[in-house]
């Protein structure tokens, strides 16, 4: 079973008057479900509660419309009304076995309040710091203003307790919130006495915090996130200040939860930062309390979670992604089966589902979101409904991740791919720079896979029709991937470029395959807008090419603005020489030039390029579909029952989309047809009974008429 | 009453089974609200159809959740669960005395489905057209999926007559949808019998307008709505098959709704088109059949819209704009009173409702969005409650929109402005390229205030303190403005900008009073991110300045991208000789040079410049309030019983906010005190009573160990 020397991750942990079954804490984060889907975020917590996780907590909760942070869809305790909702979460974990977290927040300067319609409160006035760049100014608050927000807090803290929370947040974290905004110099330039000294910034922070500490009595444990360091040097909140916040407040709450900087700064991709990142920012400074303290590091390793408390930097192991990508990963380190862990690849798509307001998705983890929706399970699978035998050709993200599931239900599989490696595009694109953790998706699903004898796989084997037809397979699921396009159609073109017969052209697969230009100059033209543009152009600009990426958006692989990557990314291109040319399309590609248009005006320049690299689109390899479809007629003679394609076969999109589309084929395998126009469970808003609102209705005539 | 001359507005309309009223018709559009806040969309459908117009149509509709558009917050008719809300809003329209009209759509390529996850559907292989370049890509429909379309299609109209519509839409315009697309030579390279000719790529409109006037049966008239011309020439839809698409489908539906080009072609705002814009399109369209045709083209004039119909382009008047600007528009023709008319300023500030994922909002009108949540009317409020006689000082959206309504309840109010003008900002910035509608916020307010005898102006009357607490004045609200800050701060700097003595810094306001810089080199710098930094940049380079506009965002008016502006200004830029530089924030500033920083790297360059144009934020003009707030022990003294302030003078924002503020005032002006945390109604998500959705919970140790 369990190696003993994370016997240490066991121990349980006393949080003031409750006590954490372990040492593993998922903190709140956000999951584009909020108040739009209640029971779907209930379920999903619900599993991580299950999955060993000893505390599982909210993501921030909205606690008056003056915080109203819309578009993004997080939680609301405005007022009673959204009771219902908050308790259904906590219910559900505790039926998983965690205590729950509630994570109060009142967004200040971050909340632009379209909702709610009313004004934004701040330290100071200035306009919203919001996603959007709002047209909205926050007021700079009274004493008035103060005392309101310390009540919605009590109230918030009375309808937490009401909802059956055990630990209640005070949030001072990632730039999201007026305590925040207070205790930072970069936003507070008051001159009474909220502002000024450390003592008087940290003074609205203190007064919530032993509000809090009162109202709840000792019937939850108080929490406080807080960021420990600004990266802003003296002008925000630094390592001095910090450690003085924690000298003034530390024996207030019953818990710390340390975050890094902002949003960005704390959720790094695997490709800017390492695991424990936040490590050199937090050491010491829980010495400086005799409370526990939680912090994150996107923690897989089960030795580097040992080491984070050895060496007294952390009494909880604190987790988003990591809990996203294995809800079960405590429970997998408890019982020994640490080869089971679904390791969190670092790539950001589960935040992209907070900023597109859609339901957390994990590239990792297919069933993350679907646990009310689906039904699905992380780690459980409805059994086979037949002895089939099932043909999975390709061993990228869909077939590996439709193999392992398959064979999970009980199937037997064959498993066959073209290549001499699995993964796919996986296996290819972890090998770009800074996407080496990625490999991750392939080596988890190798690994199960290799534990089950009903899934045998074939390398090198590239499977005709013949094939197919003439041996025994039920099913044939075709996860055959994509291959980019070379015509340059993508958004901009919905029809193939000008491309002159001499002209070098080359696909980020061809990259990928090792070819390189035979000239220097190379222009990328980036209509795909995710990671692959801004990753080639890192590639050959470390090569020594000359490289200018060109693309019709206004930034640089403008999608990652939705994994907290896009200035980060910029930054790199910019460091390693690459020549940016936003906003412009290619036209036209001869030999050596090639053609742009200004979006905006449509006018054209040229550029000198010995080769230019298209990444726009990509085509699903479906050549053996479409053999297998033509000869539909001949199926019931071979036995064959049904011939289905899936991931980037089907329709290229993310990896996550792939692995997700490869466990729905194996979820849905002999299931009985699904008839419902909407395949999942969801829930819609309630129609008010409420009668009469508008006014009595008049003749127009006697308006204005008195 | 009525003008005779536009007797013909009012002639009632056949359309096919059902009869329109007169020729008012609120076409479909979209108001951020949609599934989540039905009855909000519901009651202020309501107020149109009680304001005359003869039809009110829902937004688009999803049909199908391979049709989710999300992060967009539009109309569902996935499945019946999605029933109540749309016959609510039926309901609520029939009850206003409109004809109810629901606009079905499937958005093919525009759907990223990234809440529902399906493989978004298409003519062909491509990356979604979706406005966050999300990484998904459509399938080429196959003629199962075509078939399948067809089903959903036939479903959704049954569900629309089941909840009551009258009018049923087929929806083939704005490139927002499959049908668009497979009539699109654009989108369309199908070598089927649908791609190809024009009648090929007709076809699946022709099926789908088919089986739906099959499908009603007589029962709803069917309406098809198609962009008229793409004006793409020879690449998309053109004049020549347009004419040849009515030619060929004209009979088939009972009504054909024109629109032109995209969204953004269609809703331009008045600052890029003037009234009645698509009526070169749209003429002799009607002539090619016998059904009724509606088309807009943001009508506000009688005379235009009688010019429409006499001079044969149009059956119908077509609005969604105008129709949320006033609501009463048909009404106030049809009794003559033309000068109540609240005029459409053409700003997009509703569209920036449906990319905001927020309610409606409208600068005219700030009653839009409201109907539902607080009750407010657009021609209707509540009368006062007492005799008192409030002080409202400064003319501009918040105190003229607020003295309105205060006189329209029957307080007495004083009006009064420090300067010789009414209007505020809206007045100054209404002389600035682009912007002369906007006058009409202050035209329609003064106008109604003119009618009303308990309102007097005073001119020129700055008001002291002493002058407030000496006059008989019971409440008091300051709507005193707000003005640009010289000194940098905004959402990059938090704290002033370095900027030496010598240096020559204007502002926004400067530059509206007549201020011109000494040198011919402007460099402005905008960290506000709405119309204003460009729109200056556009008059100074009209008036011969070599202008250089500097922004830390990655587009130059940024947030306009919600008013569907973007793009037009910064073709409008470029063209008028002016330098971007984007991605950039000014770091300090001296008599002759302007540093920047890139936001990126924090790379810093020069550059030179004779003065600098800081458009940033502003501050609130709050001297009175302040110094009334320190005299409030004298107030019950006084006989003063309230002093507050709204608009700009509490929190600059639009001006949209500005008139929405003053209105608020004028509703609770003596109204009980609303003690509820949130002042107004809501509907949340019902949470579902379905248990047992998660399957059974069984030792983690099991998992993989068949």
């Amino acid at each position: 079973m369990r190696d003993p020397r994370y016997d240490i991750l066991f121990e349980p942990v006393k949080i003031g008057p409750v006590t954490a079954r372990n040492r593993f804490f998922q903190v709140p984060h956000c999951n584009g479900m909020g108040y739009r889907d209640p029971s779907s975020q209930a379920y999903m917590r619900q599993v991580k509660a299950e999955g060993g996780w000893a505390v599982v907590c909210t993501e921030q909760v909205e606690i008056h419309p003056t915080s109203d942070i819309g578009p993004f869809i997080e939680l609301r305790l405005w007022d009673d009304q959204d009771m219902p909702a908050l308790a259904k979460i906590a219910e559900k974990i505790h039926e998983g076995g965690a205590l729950a977290g509630i994570e109060l927040a009142h967004n200040g300067l971050n909340s632009p309040n379209l909702i709610s319609r009313e004004t934004p409160l701040a330290p100071q006035h200035l306009p919203v710091v919001s996603w959007h760049l709002d047209p909205v100014q926050a007021r700079a608050m009274t004493k008035s203003d103060i005392a309101d927000l310390r009540h919605w807090h009590l109230e918030a803290v009375r309808r937490s307790l009401a909802t059956g929370y055990d630990i209640v947040y005070v949030y001072a974290g990632h730039c999201l919130g007026g305590l925040h905004h207070f205790l930072s110099r970069r936003y507070n330039n008051r001159t009474d006495e909220y502002g000024g000294t450390l003592e008087n910034r940290a003074r609205l922070l203190r007064e919530i915090l032993e509000d809090t500490v009162e109202a709840v009595d000792g019937r939850a444990a108080v929490a406080c996130r807080i960021t420990i360091d600004e990266l802003l040097g003296d002008e925000g909140i630094n390592r001095a200040e910090i450690e003085d916040v924690i000298g003034m407040l530390g024996e207030i709450p019953d818990l710390w939860d340390f975050v890094l900087g902002s949003w960005e700064d704390d959720s790094v991709t695997s490709r800017f930062g390492p695991e424990a990142g936040q490590e050199p920012y937090a050491r010491g400074l829980k010495q400086l309390t005799t409370k526990p303290v939680v912090g994150v590091g996107r923690f897989t390793s089960p030795d580097m979670m040992v080491h984070q408390i050895k060496s007294g930097v952390l009494d909880l192991i604190g987790a988003a992604r990591p809990s996203i990508a294995d809800p079960f990963l405590p429970k997998k380190i408890e019982t020994g089966q640490l080869e089971d862990i679904r390791e969190c690849i670092g790539c950001n798509i589960c935040v992209s589902g907070d900023f597109t307001m859609s339901p957390i998705r994990c590239t990792q983890n297919p069933t993350m979101g679907e646990e009310f929706r689906r039904g699905w399970h992380p780690e459980r699978i409805r059994p086979k409904r037949s002895d089939s035998h099932v043909l999975v050709v390709g061993a990228g993200p869909a077939g590996l991740e439709a193999a392992r599931s398959l064979g999970n239900r009980g199937y037997t599989v064959s498993l066959a791919e073209a290549t001499r490696v699995l993964g796919g595009r996986v296996e290819r694109e972890s090998k770009l720079p800074g996407l080496s953790a990625w490999i991750r998706v392939v080596d988890y699903r190798v690994q199960q896979i290799r534990k089950l004898d009903n899934i045998e796989v074939f390398m090198q084997s590239e499977m005709t029709v013949d094939d197919i037809m003439e041996n025994d397979f039920d099913h044939v699921l075709l996860a055959t991937g994509s291959h980019w396009r070379r015509d340059g159609v993508g958004r901009w073109h919905t029809h193939p470029l000008p491309i002159a017969p001499d002209a070098e052209v080359l696909t980020p697969d061809d990259l990928m395959a090792g070819v390189r230009p035979q000239g220097r100059r190379v222009a990328i033209y980036d209509d795909d807008h995710y990671y692959m543009g801004g990753v080639l152009s890192e590639l050959l600009a470390a090569e020594g090419f000359d490289v200018t990426l060109i693309t019709p958006a206004a930034h640089v692989s403008q999608w990652t603005i939705h994994t907290l990557e896009v200035e980060r990314i910029r930054k790199r291109i910019i460091r390693a020489g690459v020549d940016v040319k936003t906003n412009a399309a290619v036209t036209a590609i001869t030999g050596d030039t090639v053609t742009t248009a200004c979006v905006f005006t449509g006018d054209e320049s040229e550029m000198q390029a010995d080769a230019v690299v298209l990444v726009t689109a990509r085509l699903p390899e479906n050549q053996l579909l479409d053999a297998l479809q033509a000869r539909e007629s001949d199926w019931a003679a071979a036995g064959l029952k049904s011939v289905q394609a899936a991931g980037d076969a089907w329709a290229p999109a993310t990896i996550a989309a792939a692995v997700w589309a490869g466990h729905r084929y194996a979820e849905e395998l002999d299931e009985p047809a699904d008839d419902r126009p909407v395949p999942f469970r969801r829930e819609v808003t309630e129609l008010s009974t409420e009668a009469g609102v508008l006014l009595p209705i008049t003749p127009v005539e006697s308006v204005n008429s008195r």
